[in-house]
Order: structure tokens, then C-alpha cells, then sequence
């Protein structure tokens, strides 16, 4: 199955990609620039591309971000602190993101003959984003199917869609992912800072995974607080 | 219902354009630049705007388009001549084209609190563009409806969706719409050029529709001709 795999860069979508280059047909990668705070991330996803040999393409979709104002990826709003699960991240939703993304990337499957759009939404991010949940992947396809009828076949590959984060980084250990080689933060430092949602997510998916964290943070120690914070 | 209208600057959309204004709350125009070969028609949509007092915004797809490559409309390729039931106006489908303008719209219209998307989207164009069909107006509502569960309500509203493009100019006319300032003409001249498919499309319109067409052609007659080569 020839496919697409929309990749920012970050741990879950490069686990995606080693995952699709051994299991099926790697094509290219695919990553958005959607005026992200900095484009370190976009930079590690050019990098896997090289590991895998594929060529990688970047869509500059910044107008259409900054048509959709109001979200902390790309405006001056502070990006919080904190564990996603906290109501305050809410702030990090960019209205319609996924379905803009995963259009982009079907229609430049059915350009290319690509039989797939892999993506790497997963089940931690269910409860807050409702376009990373399965009703949505389901009816994304459908939606689809109707678009590209008698023109194309390209189905939606979305593995991790029931698993956790540390599911990820337990398949990605298994593929043999250059974790050191992902970028999650949420902001624009040297290295990670250890304090924003995505960073917290991530030091906390190693643990739950028990796969080492090969990670340098600013904060190693601030995502335990946090998790003592929550009570859990 | 605060409405978004998805405006080209062509007749259809123009049109809907007044309906929306007459019978809605009109709060917006939208225009994608997608790499047409000219500027002439988004220039009639931001004439359009001016007229009935809202915003005008533009998103530029330029760099979507490239990726999505293969399209006369965008590419070197030679516009056919002659009307869209003719298999080679298959020239002219951008892969997933209206799925991706859409989801920038709906994006659009979640972020303004806007309760509505209209699209100009008509009979005619059914048998050829998959997702031009009611089917697809539908499983896309479905998608938005997952997408934006708990974070914005809007619809897509296609009052032509089941109309033929001549309806289409009887109801303008009916709104007032100064259809001399839509563009139609898929090449770039001064003038409509009447030959190419949606010219004589154009031209039949008016005609089936009993509405005097003030539109300046080229080649005023082609229509005619390829109507009689049809042996319609």
C-alpha cells in the first residue's frame, strides 16, 4: 500500500513513519507549516524523510492559519503550562485543523497514485480534540470516498487511533526510532523545556512505556510535579 | 443564520451571494487563489463584497495547487473548448478541491462564530465532479459535524445543490444580481471568450433561464454551434 504519511516532526508521527516504512509502502512525508512558533520541528521531520529515504514535502498553509485566528500555535497568546488534560490548553486548538490536513494530504494522494494517508492521531488526544477521535476518522473517510468517487482510492491509516502515547513510544521502540531525533515541544528552545503540555505528555509516555528517554530537557523533574498536581 | 459565502466571482456564486444577503445574514465573502490562470474573476468576488458591504477575504492555495498537480486549470496544460459534458473537461478536476476549500471555510466559520457555510455548488456539475454531489454535501456536514463536536455548530448550506445553473440565473435575477460584473470564462482575455466550457455553459444558462445575458463574448455564437454538435 503506497502510502502518505503527514509527519510534523514530533515523536508520534516519526514512530508513524518508521512504522509505515516496514509494514507497508513509505512514499513521502508530509508536514504543514501552520506558522508554528518555530520550525525546529518541521526540520526534524525534513531529517527522517533523509533516514528513510523519501522525499518530503512541506504545505504552507500560514494564510489559512492566520485566517483561523484565536489559537496559542500561532498567535502571541502565552502557550500554557501544564498536562493537556488541564482545561486551560484548550487554547491550542486551531478551529478545523485535521480536516484541512487530511484534505490537503488525500488530494495530493489522489494526485500521486498513493493508495493511503497515514496519520498519527492517537487515543490520549480523544477527550479533548474532537478531530483526532474515531467518529471523526470514520466520517472523514466517508466523506472521502464521496469526494474522490470514480476519481481515486485512498484510505485513511490511523493505527495509533486507539492506543496511548505510550503505545507510540512502545511501537516506535519496537521499529527502532531515533527518539532522540523527535521534537514535542510546544516551545521554540534549544532543548525541550520540559514544562508545556506536549513535553509533559512526552517524558510521561517513556515512563508509562518504560523505554528510556533519550530527551534533553530544561526541566527533567517538572512533569512528576505536574503528575503529582493531578492526584495521580 | 450569520452566513460565509464561498465566492469565486462567478455567476453562481455571486448569485448565491445576493440570496444569502436577501434571506440570510451575509458576514463574509471567501475566495480561494488557487493558481487560476488570472486574477480577473477573484476581482469580480472582491467587487462583489464591496456591493454588498461585507469583508472580502482571499486564502491563498497557490502552493496546495502545485502539489496537487495535473489540472488545466493550474498548469501549462491547453484549456478544451466546448462544453463540460464533453469527456475532456476532465482536464479541468484539481483533485479534492472543493474537501479542501470547504474545510478552510468551515475552519473559517468556526473561528468567526459564524453559523454557516454556503456553497454554490449545482446540478449540473454532479455527473462529473464527485464532489459536487448531494452525497458529498452530506458525509462533508457529517465530517464538520465530529470535527467540530463541542467546539463550534455550523452548516453547509447549498440552496442549488439540486438546481441547474439556469435556475440558478432565473433566482439571481430575481435578487438583483448585476450578473455584467461575474466572471466565468476560463481564459484570460478581456471579454468572456464564449468558447470554452464554462462560457457556453454560461450562455446556455441564460438562454434555458429566459433572462437577457449581458455578458460581452468573444465568440458570442460557439455555443450554438457545439450545442447542435451535441445533438442536443
Amino acid at each position: 500500500m503506497k502510502t502518505i504519511v503527514i509527519c510534523s516532526g514530533g515523536l508520534d508521527s516519526v514512530s508513524l513513519a518508521y512504522k509505515v516504512a516496514q509494514e507497508n509502502t513509505l512514499t513521502a512525508l508530509l508536514s504543514f507549516d501552520y506558522g508554528q512558533r518555530h520550525v525546529k520541528e518541521v526540520e526534524y521531520a525534513a531529517a527522517s524523510a533523509t533516514r528513510l529515504g523519501v522525499p518530503h514535502r512541506i504545505v504552507d498553509i500560514r494564510q489559512i492559519g492566520a485566517a483561523l485566528s484565536g489559537s496559542a500555535l500561532t498567535d502571541d497568546v502565552a502557550v500554557p503550562d501544564g498536562h493537556y488534560a488541564e482545561e486551560t490548553m484548550k487554547v491550542t486548538i486551531v478551529p478545523n485543523r485535521n480536516a484541512i490536513m487530511l484534505a490537503v494530504a488525500f488530494g495530493m494522494a489522489a494526485a500521486q497514485k498513493a493508495n493511503a494517508v497515514a496519520a498519527a492521531m492517537h487515543g490520549g488526544d480523544h477527550f479533548i480534540y474532537p478531530d483526532c477521535r474515531p467518529g471523526f476518522m470514520n466520517a472523514f473517510q466517508a466523506m472521502q470516498d464521496a469526494a474522490l468517487d470514480g476519481v481515486a482510492q485512498v484510505r485513511l491509516h490511523t493505527p495509533y487511533i486507539d492506543g496511548s502515547k505510550a503505545d507510540i513510544v512502545a511501537d516506535g521502540a519496537r521499529h527502532g526510532v531515533p527518539f532522540a531525533e523527535t521534537w514535542s515541544c510546544y516551545k521554540g528552545g534549544q532543548i525541550h523545556c520540559g514544562r508545556c503540555g506536549t513535553c509533559v505528555e512526552r517524558r510521561e509516555a517513556f515512563y508509562l512505556a518504560d523505554v528510556a528517554d533519550p530527551t534533553e530537557y530544561d526541566d527533567p523533574d517538572y512533569w512528576l510535579a505536574a503528575l503529582a498536581e493531578r492526584g495521580a
